[in-house]
């Protein structure tokens, strides 16, 4: 912790090596000068791909070095993220605040969790991000940096050095001969990984404006999208997603088909105000084509799978479970013990769920399993031998006990 | 309780006047006589205007008397069942099962209390209902009478006598001189409301099966539905919504006119397989084109104005809401104790919500609300007095504090 | 199911052998005949071995005999039952309404597990159990015997016969030569394992009437207590108890000692009105001297192994798990499920806390372990490095900012 | 705020009057002249009394006066205190982490009220308190601040100076010509109200240590305790109590007389380790003794007027309310919400509860309501109308379907 550091820029403890989690972009540019010229370190940025698209990796180790930096260490997590990220969320049924599919909350801890390893790779001490001081990224990064590695130094120059916005950053770029990235910067503030991709800023900051159709990249406007529905199968294993169509996928795989016949409906837009956890609203729009697809199949089969009671815990466990992964809290012991409740309650959850998509929605047309606990001989309307309909008299005699007893009361009976 | 009434013909009870929940249809028809015959009772029939639609109560005083009933009562719930009881459902955000707007749970204490009141105008003795030993609808009236007079009888002639299917309903009703509906029975087994329509039966037993299209009667196929998509702005106060495109209406005529909107565009089909109270799972197919509207708009508002922390506690005390309502605890002092505090929690959720409704699909595309805890200046990337970037540092520290102390232990720190 | 047995004697189906759980007092005495004559059938008698003491064992095969059944089998359950079933319990924390450390609730499961198995070994069709239709116990009996072997046939008589209360059992007995015990009935109703004992029933039926102090049999009256205090250590791994001042000890045999102990001190009575499951509330007064002390000890140790939120969803879920157990659903996914959670959370439970024990109470004096949270280098009012006293005002205006925004917008700021 | 205070002394910004929290003790005394150097700002000093002894309220004025101040004020909040938040804690079963009655929690935002009315009788803008930046008392403090005032700025010596111990601020205190109050620092940091007294520090840093005798001050030790038990009757209404012994008593008399009756039998003494709000372990000693005789009395009414599933609902909402008020969020919407519930639900917990003390403990030994939902003609062994037995039989075959159709499915049936 640079704690001294929050207070000047003299008492800055000085840093040997800084691994910096690096996009290639304007602000990550500028903080490897800053951080060489106020930490007296070396940098090494750190590059994960989480599917956040091909083109940002391209040139990225020539700019790094053009910035200062040491190394740049570049890791496909696509998989990882997929696998041990997002399927657990999936299978836990985790959205946050009734529409957020956690897209950027899965994909910090995935991230944070390989520059500590990559500083234990190249010796360094210390770690850093660029994510500002207002927004949840910051508390998703550290945590997981405390619970893995405390001894970590975390700098965050965003909440430290005197650069307020674009230009100052471009100025400091051109004095430290940064090479400023030509691309002119979007009007919003995006995050893109293999999940979905996110928006804010600009117009997004008025509640009560529309977004603009211009600003979506993963998923057609549904009036675009084709005028005939499209059915698709998923396969499921405890739980996971397993196949599309009959089609074994790997896990990244999977979500990157499905965000492909996703975004051709214009399924998955969500657009929404919500809660940071450092206690601020914010209004964002997200596109999670293939995750709102997935979320709809698995919850879809557990209504063949789990019992009424079941359903209820779960679905209680559920919201808790979306805020400790919203908040950061991965690496915890309680995110890991609900997962274990999580991860045994869906043991039977195995079949399939068929999906009709049309023009932006997702609607269920079908489902399967072989541990179905839907039996036709017990609901339909004819008798038979298991269910005896002269029972539901003393069901609801004994159920109702006490409404009958406290109603006997009230008159006195 | 018509106890001794279980074991044998012979027991029955004597008694004096019944009021019978009577839509006209073949099996409440037959009750009539079946009641007249084993209780030696006279019959009233009652029917609730619930806004299951005009043609459903034109000639039922004549059928009923032809049946053998001494009287037909016949009232008009709408408004009180949508105000009542719909509304604080809304408000509370309450849905069974990730899906289920509780069209007919809902519906069910409306109808059962104004059956003990009309029990009590009359001088009856005992009520009686034509719901089967299988589904909810037994318990829900059952337990509305119990809470409201435990000393009226309740005869459920479905757990109690020899008919087994439409057959035999038939060859008693002929029997009896009981006018037998001419209109074809419906393979479904359907409740309607001013809130939904329900479907179950037929091929809808399977639960791979796809619903077809001529099933659905609120809502057109979303392929049919217009080209172009539609705005409402729905105007809501403390929770509850009042107007449509700025036009105030009153609770029933408001639902009935989101009703025509929803349904031109396709809107509100839910196709789910629900675990019933009585321990079985059951698959159901439910139309609710202004419901699914108005639920989308008044939980958005709420997005404006709670918090993160009280969204949580709401959300999962929701999932409690809908548990009680679809079991038929509606007149249970925990459902009014949890309604004092949902009441509570959204005096402050006064606002409008803007929705675009396209071939099957709600989506929000704006929300004010002179309560907004929502503010540009703080959640901007600018900076401001309000929020001060630094404290940043010093919230992650301490909320991460736990997290860094078990790292800490872990490594001998 | 005999649900055809309900309805009429003649209807009864016929069974070929019947394993019946049997205590062999006079109730379970009386049903030997009564099964063979009512259905037909051989009798196996059932007692398990759960600690209710040696001298009910004693003579009971012959008793059994003379009763009229074919067999008798014995199993001593005592280190499965505490083992498998009580300290699971105890890990989870689980107590029913505030007091109740679910005793007998834990006992039925596995007697009714080990009459599945027994009806496996003898080849029997049915089991039979003596408990009446109003209590708990015929649920936990009849839902094990569900989910273990729902092909078994489940015989009740209290719910069949016309046996009615103690004369007319006592008559039955002699008419079919069932040796009448000797011992006079006590006028309590008492269930008794090596976790506790029940009593209810007499001057308890009136829940302001205090019990009498005769009525106690596993703990002293607090009055009669050592005048000095006793201090007991007990050695915890993973949170499950180990050892008593450092003596390790089997599961069943520490819950024994600790029973001397605790019982020496009058420790462990709870006298309450419980609500039952079957909708009914219920007067009862336990006595659970060890289990007292061990539920304090496995608690406390959780104040130093685990955090804030931890203990807040880890206690909320202990709510809804013993609800479970108290309701018979052991074998049930959704109890399996939160034991995978309750497991996993406790996995750094592992320490001693020291206890005093004086006149009836129970109360913490230290408790230690290697995994403990808790550092005086923090908590102490020295300031230290981990933790800086400036970074409690970011903390707060953070955590408050949500109640900031509020009060501004109220004063319109 | 001062937040460009704690950056560096040049900084802070002028204030013209501040309201501080007083005790007169050496902390408060000192940071009297301090905020008039630092701030150039008049020092109104306010204490309340909340029963925490009437020594230390003897002589303020001038004490106050002679440090600096222009003003003392002095409330009596004892009343206000108990009814306003100590009893709707108590109607709610709210304990923090198990065992704590959140006696200073609740104390806390009493006082910070008080000042906020202070502030505006004397015109200040500003508020301090003397609590360090290491516990949850900041907290509760400024949150109760943020809600009531927002304009306030909010001035928290420790977290800013350089005092660092008692050695320093005795320094400044002679500087400053400030009286060092000449009684010597007790060795435990303590809290003393009508509710509570508290103690932290010293042995008790560390877990494993039994507190010394000579350290409580509101409980005798049970040793010392009277050899003959105590009965005490609670008369209860609406939830809140009434009378002892069937004399009414306003709400801090009841309070100050079941003090004095349960401290000379020794009870309500707590011992644990906690988790602060601020992330850290500490241990602390609690004596409660009138108030752990009445969380006794109002939960086991509960246990006559509550049904099985609204105790449980309102057990969990307990340990959220508890929560809530530990975290100093009493003005918060979530917990006025809560309350509401709490109030509602509670309506028919009317009547009294005869409690025995003795030595350490207290015991139920009756309760009484004419609201109570238990029956004897119900729950006895004798049969009767209201209760069927063979009604159980339905309701266990309905209650386990679930798990007799999984465990049909696992066996192929």
């Amino acid at each position: 912790m640079t704690s001294s550091g929050v207070d000047g820029k003299v008492l800055r403890k000085k840093l040997n090596k800084v691994v910096l989690a690096y996009s290639g972009g304007l602000d990550t540019s500028v903080i490897v000068p800053w951080l060489r010229e106020n930490y007296g370190c070396e940098v090494v940025c750190f590059t994960a791909d989480v599917g956040q698209g091909v083109q940002e990796l391209e040139g990225l180790e020539q700019k790094a070095k053009d910035s200062g930096a040491c190394q740049l260490v570049v890791k496909d997590l696509k998989e990882e993220f997929v696998r041990d990220f997002v399927f657990p969320c999936l299978r836990a049924g985790a959205i946050y605040e009734r529409k957020y599919l956690l897209g950027t909350s899965m994909a910090r801890p995935v991230i944070a969790k390989a520059m500590v390893d990559v500083a234990k790779e190249v010796g360094a001490d210390a770690v850093a991000h660029g994510c500002t001081g207002k927004g949840n990224d910051q508390v998703r990064f550290e945590l997981t940096f405390f619970a893995l590695n405390p001894q970590l130094t975390v700098v965050v120059p965003w909440r430290e050095w005197e650069i307020t916005g674009r230009e100052d950053a471009i100025e400091y770029a051109i004095k430290h001969n940064v090479p400023v990235p030509v691309t002119k910067k979007s009007i919003y503030s995006r995050d893109r990984n293999l999940w979905h991709l996110s928006h804010e800023g600009d117009i997004l900051e008025d509640p009560a404006s529309e977004p603009k159709e211009d600003m979506y990249m993963m998923t057609v406007d549904p009036k675009e999208a084709p005028d005939e529905p499209e059915y698709v199968k998923i396969g499921i294993v405890e739980g996971l997603p397993v196949s599309i169509n009959g089609k074994e996928l790997s896990p990244a795989s999977l979500v990157s088909e499905l965000n492909k016949i996703g975004g051709k409906h214009g399924i998955g837009r969500v657009d929404m105000v919500e809660n940071r956890l450092v206690g601020m609203k914010s209004r964002g729009v997200y596109e999670t084509p293939g995750g709102t697809i997935l979320f709809t199949a698995v919850s879809e089969l557990e209504s063949l799978t789990l019992d009424r009671e079941t359903i209820q815990i779960k679905d209680f466990l559920a919201l808790k479970y979306a805020e400790l992964v919203y908040a950061g809290r991965w690496f915890d012991p309680l995110r890991e013990s609900m997962d274990a409740f999580m991860k045994e309650i869906t043991k039977t959850s195995t079949g399939s769920v068929t999906l009709k998509l049309y023009k932006g929605s997702v609607s269920v047309t079908g489902r399967e399993s072989p541990n179905s606990l839907y039996r036709q001989d017990i609901s339909s309307f004819e008798s038979g031998d298991i269910y005896n309909q002269a029972d539901a008299a003393g069901f609801i005699r004994l159920y109702g006990l006490p409404m009958r007893v406290r109603a006997m009361l009230e008159k006195g009976l």
